[in-house]
């Protein structure tokens, strides 16, 4: 990560409100200096946060200035009060700016069922104002920092027309394995020139690439969203197909980026696995099988362990529920085959398999022989140490 | 368990044949002095071992007067002579015992993918048969053991018309936590005297409401099997309407029984869990949510953590996908409410729910106030243990 991360016509901040325990940064404010267009994708869990909630009636216009967010407290099943404190963040942001607040969207990750601590917020707020600046966006990232270890800030460039462009990533999340920690943010400031209906499907199919394609425990959170604001000042317009086709591979290429940054930064994640499914009846039995593989405790153990146990592997497979006959599947650990048309390949392939198991990140392909489906899934393995910080979380 | 633990006309026998490392019991027998029907409940996984697919073949005429099984290899994924070998087990009781292989079940658990070692089947057959007596139940439970830490050997009685009878079931299982080690095995002898079809209904619905509502990380193993004889020794009809509900709740009662304690001896287990749903739009959407609930890591690493972390149980609610609001949702630890209609209760039920986690066994009620669906589902926790027995198992 560099300072010098910015993006034209945006500005950023973080400051520390003191609604975390430790004098961490735990309030940031993106604002863009002239109104984007905007799109966002929101958790599917039925628990929505009062954030959540509120952020989609705001961006149901297609457009955004500024999104104001707080770490440190979820405003999870607090009732009409976490409505309401909602608003009132949005509207302490859009005063300060001078905006209307229905240009200004709201999130918030941290602890459910405890309200926000409004004051604290609002006595912050003038700070949070003034700390606006083009290059803030790292405060931004630590503000909005949980478990994560690091923070994530990410950027691409795209040329177009003469003119270059920037996306720029602000994501937090120690992968998906923390649903009362709010799981994932992620903002996308671009100063690219694109229409909203373009830009809200090029954000879908890029989260359908990259963040819907990881997992850490399979649980999903009350509070994640992935925005993106596009405020053109760059002057690059995207209309064609292959401007699009340009914005779409940057956009997913970033969101990959930021996808496998929060399985690498998952909590006591030690491996980052690449299930790759293949052959299958279609691309919805694959992904069946992908996310089966994924999500197995025995699997991760296993890859915990740094075990090539096969054997939990392909009875993953049989209980997805899918078209599969175990005398044709093949399995491969990188490039080492492990099992050939549903036996085991040796104690030599053993023995190799378990080289590839000791690397940091690698990649488990499934071969079923029934059809051209695929599917790939990014996971972490099991550790002991995920148990341990999710046991002592809240003592 | 007692040694006096017997069942009118059966006996049973277990070994040590050498397939395990350790000189453990690892070869067992059980034999009708006559001709028993004969009902069974076989892994919906399509990865299936050569004994269950085997068994199912000769248990399709309703008939069975023994079952042989090993423990120490799980003979799947073994191809062509993963099926052989299994055929070749039940020639080897068939002949000793003077009985058609037709009548003859079979069974293995243990490691996937590796050839069982028949010579040694074969060298032990003479003092397997040979050891068959009435009350050699207990060796034949200890010689279907793996991971399990207690053999499992449970009975219960009943009487109709004047005459007693017994159901006798054996089982092994560290939960469903283990389906490389093929997971669970029970088999249930009884001396009722009970038309096939009216078993193998009895059978169905008791596996439904017990050995199917137990979870202790969601994997399903290639080598499940659930048999039971009845061989009708005892005198005791069942034909009546209410014979048959004394029946069926004697062996619902039986399994229940046997899928708590397998829970109990499950992997790393310190706490069992109560999962009671009420107030779904159906049973069936209760279903989903005590499932979703009970295979949540992070609800399970909160309840080794004893936490009473209802934040995360929402959660997960709300990613089940049913029919459900926020706004209606009750949860309680055995008698405390912990969330009443979606907002937190406080930290003084908080105080009181966390000495209720601190016990080792205790229920979660989620009230959904859709409508009249329930479930229920025994869960238990995830613990550090749970991981390094699985990380380190191979190694």
């Amino acid at each position: 990560m560099s300072l010098s991360i910015k993006c034209s016509g945006f500005q950023a901040a973080g400051v520390a409100a003191g609604i975390k325990n430790d004098q961490a940064l735990d309030l940031g404010l993106i604002y863009s200096n002239q109104p984007a267009v905007a799109a966002g994708v929101f958790t599917r869990n039925k628990v929505q946060a009062a954030p959540v909630q509120v952020t989609q009636r705001h961006i149901a216009n297609g457009k955004a200035q500024a999104v104001i967010v707080n770490s440190g407290n979820a405003n999870c099943c607090t009732g009409a009060r976490g409505d309401e404190d909602a608003e009132q963040m949005i509207r302490v942001a859009a005063e300060g700016l001078g905006i209307s607040p229905e240009d200004v969207m709201v999130a918030s990750t941290g602890v459910i069922g405890a309200p926000l601590p409004m004051e604290k917020i609002a006595a912050a707020s003038p700070e949070l104002l003034n700390s606006l600046r083009p290059d803030g966006f790292e405060d931004l990232a630590r503000a909005i920092m949980t478990t994560d270890t690091v923070p994530k800030l990410i950027q691409r460039n795209g040329q177009t027309g003469g003119h270059s462009f920037t996306l720029t990533a602000v994501a937090k999340g120690a992968g998906m394995i923390r649903p009362d920690m709010a799981t994932m943010l992620c903002f996308v400031c671009t100063d690219a020139d694109i229409a909203q209906p373009m830009l809200k499907a090029c954000l879908g199919r890029a989260v359908d690439r990259s963040l819907n394609c990881i997992t850490i425990d399979g649980d999903t959170s009350t509070n994640d969203m992935v925005l993106v604001l596009a405020n053109g000042t760059s002057g690059a317009k995207i209309v064609t197909a292959e401007q699009q086709d340009l914005f779409q591979a940057l956009l997913d290429d970033l969101l990959m980026d930021v996808a496998r940054r929060l399985v690498e930064d998952g909590e006591g994640v030690t491996k980052v696995v690449d299930i790759q499914v293949e052959g299958a009846l279609s691309d919805d039995e694959a992904k069946h099988v992908a996310d089966t593989v994924a999500h197995s405790p025995l699997v991760k153990t296993a890859f915990f362990g740094e075990d090539a146990n096969w054997g939990r592997i392909i009875a993953a497979v049989g209980r997805a529920g899918v078209t599969m006959d175990p005398a044709n599947v093949d399995i491969f650990f990188d490039d080492i085959q492990m099992v050939d048309q549903g036996q085991g390949c040796g104690s030599e392939a053993e023995a190799q398999a378990t080289a590839v198991l000791r690397k940091p990140a690698f990649k488990v392909v499934i071969e079923l022989r029934q059809g051209t489906g695929k599917a790939r899934m990014l996971t972490s393995d099991f550790s002991v140490d995920y148990v341990k910080i999710n046991a002592d979380y809240r003592s």
